[in-house]
């Protein structure tokens, strides 16, 4: 292997879903629904399948999808985005963020990254040869530590990754600290890529994009995708918003990393980004009694577990049993009680820092999510 | 834009393909069929959607993908393959190369590369910080000049990228070359790369697989893809089959480019590989009646036509129509006379090599070939 990947291991995800299988476990720990997406989008997926639009697609989207992309930014964040010039249709989230690193980011270029973090953002950075600098969010509401943020950012600061809602803590980034970020990176010339997949899973507040501040959409790579909000994790459709000049890079990588997306797939996307205002708000009335019900029952089981204000996952402390850290527990999880977790200490730069805390996914229907906490309540 | 794709332009097939849109010009420039892929498969891709197949595939494939891969694979090189520890499915073969290229090539290191080459190629060398030595295949028939070869494999040499058969020029590495290229691997500890997404487009010879060769598997990463042999370009399934320690660094990279490829393709995949032998020969034969056409009419046009042997691409001399070099013919052919074709240029280390040499696509129906050629014959 080469030495850019040397230190990464097998993702955490694929690890715990191929023990979840291995064991009968009950998977609470990648974050995919175990139901499906909804009949339009599967639908005009079939649609186009039939009509024969099965070859290449335009390397950074069909028209029609950069369209219903700018349209939907538009909407959301009030932001007029050109369709042609500022929008790159990728395999997924995971290789827009890779677009953007490679596409974007200098050997040597400083990077600032919030930890815990989605284990594809170290990895790509390492492919891009950049220079990590970590700043730990701080429970138990995972607040960034602005004055340790104000430190970090300098004249060598390239750019900040960023991830709202937070995967996998469920922090949003509040308003003042994007306004922070904002300010530190207009004053040190500094990029924002932020990860935004689950944008649509925001239940105490209203997510905001980064890209929306003043002065931010100029330096911003704004990154979502399909298969969060639309249940349809296994479709990889997934995008990059920025202004022209960094749209150039994400598209340049992006053209030799995969070429271009899958077509079908992308005229499903079309129809699935025109739903109506009530399939976003059943989405989040559905996934907010979801995370209640995993919430309180893992409460009962006795763990302490920590706010989650977005996404699909909820972080809890394991100490009360007693395992020595989050790798330990999620082992006995899997083995002695039939449940998976993640560990979240590979999603920090120091693992130390991560070894109080797994991960529970509640994209799960609610016998799911029961019958986890059952095995939970009789075997821990 | 990153210093590692400054030097790289808008994809010429992207290019050419929006301009084929704006002009109205008849396409044969980037290699995707006019005409659809086979009901079988496209059923099975429905059939998929319909069942729930919409999330996450396993990182490295579907098994049921992987061993469909290893078996087909099995049957075309008599190789066994385990398709747990060697195979990984990965979004179209663009993927495939960036993949290996990132996974297992390090800055500095050296990789041989025949000229000219499919323009991902370059770019993923350069992401991956290779120092690239260029060999420049002979025309007419774009043999390898041997002795140039057996001078460029050092002991520095970690890696030669090679295609057969071969994208621009439908030559087919003749097993004398593909002898060589393994006994200085061999002598000299080279991996090989070798891109056979045209395998099934083999008119002249059988297509051989380097890694069939005595002491090749062990070093070689095999990429294939669907699109080609399934006229399905548009839904991005590739593979790399190599041995485990190999697999490893490719499915490290790609992890975190893509992380996964779309689930509904890869059951359809399933369905495509287990094709009877007659599809295949029927595949052939087809492909075969349309090269006739093309060739028989762009040498009636006037055009000194090279011998392709693979692929669904032919390479011609545009001289005798006296524009400049073959960006010129290209503009010209696409403005005044309503053609699209491919410059050869792009994909020269040394553009002025391919100034005299156009590509023409054959993967599209009997009328398109014909009107193409009778656009030609009026105007050029
Ligand atoms: C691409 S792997 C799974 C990604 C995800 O959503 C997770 O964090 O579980
Ligand atoms: C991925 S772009 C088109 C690739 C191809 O087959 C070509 O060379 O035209």
């Amino acid at each position: 292997v080469a030495k850019r990947l040397e230190k990464f291991k097998t993702t955490i995800f694929t690890q715990m879903s191929i023990l979840a299988v291995k064991h009968g476990a009950i998977n609470l720990g990648q974050g995919f629904p175990n139901f499906d997406g909804p009949d339009f989008v599967k639908e005009a997926a079939i649609q186009a399948i039939k009509d024969g639009k099965n070859q290449y697609a335009r390397a950074y989207g069909i028209p029609e999808l950069n369209s219903a992309i700018a349209a939907r930014f538009g909407e959301d964040t009030g932001l007029v985005v050109d369709p042609e010039k500022e929008v790159t249709v990728t395999s997924g989230c995971t290789e827009a963020i890779a677009a953007a690193m490679l596409g974007l980011i200098n050997p040597g270029d400083e990077v600032i990254l919030f930890a815990p973090f989605y284990d594809s953002y170290e990895a790509t950075l390492s492919m891009a040869g950049a220079k990590i600098k970590g700043i730990t969010l701080r429970p138990p509401d995972f607040s960034i530590p602005l004055e340790e943020l104000k430190a970090a950012v300098t004249n060598k600061t390239r750019a900040i990754l960023m991830n709202t809602p937070h995967n996998p803590t469920g922090k949003m980034f509040t308003r003042e600290e994007l306004e922070t970020i904002a300010s530190l990176c207009i004053e040190n010339d500094v990029l924002v890529f932020s990860d935004e997949v689950y944008d649509k899973l925001a239940f105490e507040m209203d997510h905001i994009s980064i890209a929306s501040l003043p002065g931010m959409y100029e330096r911003t790579v704004t990154m979502n995708s399909l298969g969060k909000t639309f249940s349809l994790t296994g479709w990889k459709i997934g995008w990059a918003i920025a202004p022209p000049h960094l749209t150039w890079g994400v598209r340049q990588a992006h053209s030799y990393l995969t070429f271009a997306t899958s077509t079908p797939a992308q005229w499903a996307a079309v129809a699935a980004l025109k739903a109506p205002e009530s399939y976003f708000k059943e989405l989040k009335r559905d996934y907010n009694a979801k995370k209640e019900i995993l919430v309180k029952g893992l409460k009962e089981v006795g763990f302490k577990v920590f706010p989650s204000s977005g996404t699909y996952f909820v972080v809890a402390d394991h100490t009360p049993f007693g395992l020595e850290n989050d790798v330990a527990f999620c082992e006995y999880l899997i083995e002695e009680v039939g449940v998976v977790a993640i560990p979240t200490s590979v999603f920090y730069l120091k693992p130390e820092e991560g070894k109080n805390l797994v991960r529970f996914a509640f994209c799960k229907d609610e016998e799911t999510l029961r019958g986890a906490i059952e095995r939970m309540k009789q075997k821990l």
